[in-house]
């Protein structure tokens, strides 16, 4: 099957560039959902993205014993607000599905009505947030259901450098997901770019061994502009180094240090890794519903989008 | 009226970006340039661009007594082309008028079919190549005839740069062009940036002691990849300083030296004039047909827009 994201995906030498964002919650009533859309949307009219990406949130309280900085609210379903961003916006919208809770046949049910229902047919599965709950379906399952689904998917996966800093293995679980269906990846927020480094390079390595055709990896960055947000992004698990957590909170606009942090960290990823033959793409999201933030993150995804762009187009020009 | 266009100009923060060329020539049939313009936005379709402008070449043998180094040939109606495109890409159009030929109500005519027929709204009138020719309608009168033609345009004008460094005047030209409708303007391809500065600067200088906006300038590039293209630029005007053209005939790779010199120039524009408060805008035209610079305009196109995204991203960061 073919979708619009697959064949922008296909081309290496251009990247491909997302906004991230979360379903409004629950007790939202259909016209508020209709206008927070809208405004997002009218936000958004400024840049030029290729897609939206709708998260799977989940009451992650199992993984950690700490408290969620910002409480968990149940939302509404992914699937109908990505058909609703879908047809406000005319871009695609990759939809992440959370697969531990329930079973086997509702899953299977679930990935029919997206495409019938829904018209979902970019998807990102996601695991359990930890090992030791009870899980219905675990993911490996979930990717075997999809693969003897009817409907046909352009399925992504979930990257976590965090994981390679601690296990030195991420690699490995792209290749198995790459196995299991997966045709692209999306990271979690990088605010530690060696972890990144050590990913993409190490997952370079391991496709030229292989004789594989690197997957595209979507980097995710979102600004922080304050010491409860980077509480929230330290409690979901992304690595901030001490020294970057001083420098955001001790700058007198942390918001636009957190920004400078993320060029910083795209610039030494692209340095790193743009040669290394894996096609890379960005995501930005803002992890608050705080108006400057949310300003903020289209304020830096005019700037790494265009760092981006610069380094692709500089290479192609190189080769002339 | 209000046109995409329009809109799109409207946003300071944001840069405009046209991809320029002309149609077939006169004796191509209607299957062939359907061809032609379909392997164009094939190639297209590797870049993100705002627009395209069809321009409307005329025989300018009167203004030079030099030979041109491309035979002039007379091509198919730029509207029909502007047409053509606009559907199959989707994206607008800014269509060219060269005036002088013709008489006003000709061009009264011109300008009712353009829009009933065409579906033409966005234009850019061109006046005589030379003061010594037989004009039978001035650009003045052409502005006029169209202020009093019933139908509606989102007008620019041609800007110069090379005019404002032999008379240091060009400013002026723009102040009085904006006073006859045009609300952008379209310069001739860069490649001697100090001109271009030297313009800018005293445009906006201009504005403020006048109280005006300054309205939005899109600068010209294309690469140029042999002698010959080069001795067709300067048969058109195009100011080329000695030392650039030393650079890009003996470097081993004269197409990506002029890549490189164009993306000095911008650096170089930017530098000078991101902070005046004059929107900018780029143009990219392939001056020749050949293959290896149609494909390096595309190329440039890409290295262009995200230096000058990447200018305006870092600005706005700035102000954080």
């Amino acid at each position: 099957m073919s979708t619009l994201l697959k064949d922008r995906f296909a081309d290496p030498s251009r990247g491909v560039y997302f906004v991230g964002t979360t379903p409004p919650k629950d007790s939202t009533d259909m016209e508020q959902v209709s206008e927070i859309a809208n405004k997002l949307l009218e936000r958004l009219s400024a840049i030029d993205y290729d897609g939206l990406i709708v998260y799977d949130i989940q009451d992650e309280s199992s993984r950690i014993s700490a408290p969620r900085p910002f409480p968990f609210m149940q939302t509404h379903d992914p699937r109908a607000y990505s058909k609703l961003l879908s047809e406000k916006s005319k871009h695609p919208v990759i939809t992440y599905k959370s697969v531990s809770q329930r079973g086997k046949a509702e899953f299977d049910e679930w990935l029919t009505q997206a495409q019938d229902v829904y018209g979902v047919k970019d998807i990102v599965l996601v695991g359990s947030p930890s090992s030791a709950k009870d899980v219905a379906l675990p993911l490996a399952k979930a990717y075997d259901a999809l693969a003897e689904h009817p409907r046909d998917f352009h399925l992504g996966g979930v990257t976590i450098a965090e994981r390679h800093a601690k296990k030195a293995d991420e690699h490995q679980r792209l290749m198995q997901k790459t196995a299991q269906g997966c045709s692209y990846f999306i990271s979690q927020a990088v605010y530690n770019p060696q972890a990144t480094i050590d990913l993409i390079s190490r997952y370079a390595r391991e496709c030229r061994t292989q004789g594989i055709k690197p997957k595209r990896i979507i980097l995710t960055f979102a600004p922080c502009g304050s010491a409860k947000t980077l509480e929230f992004m330290e409690w979901l698990g992304i690595s901030v180094p001490e020294a970057t957590r001083y420098r955001i909170l001790d700058a007198s606009s942390p918001l636009g240090e957190s920004i400078r942090v993320c060029r910083n960290s795209l610039e030494q990823i692209l340095d790193a890794c743009i040669h290394l033959g894996v096609p890379l793409g960005l995501n930005i999201e803002s992890l608050t519903n705080r108006k400057e933030e949310i300003d903020a993150a289209v304020r830096l995804f005019k700037l790494l989008k265009a760092t981006m762009d610069l380094r692709l187009a500089e290479e192609a020009v190189e080769a002339i």
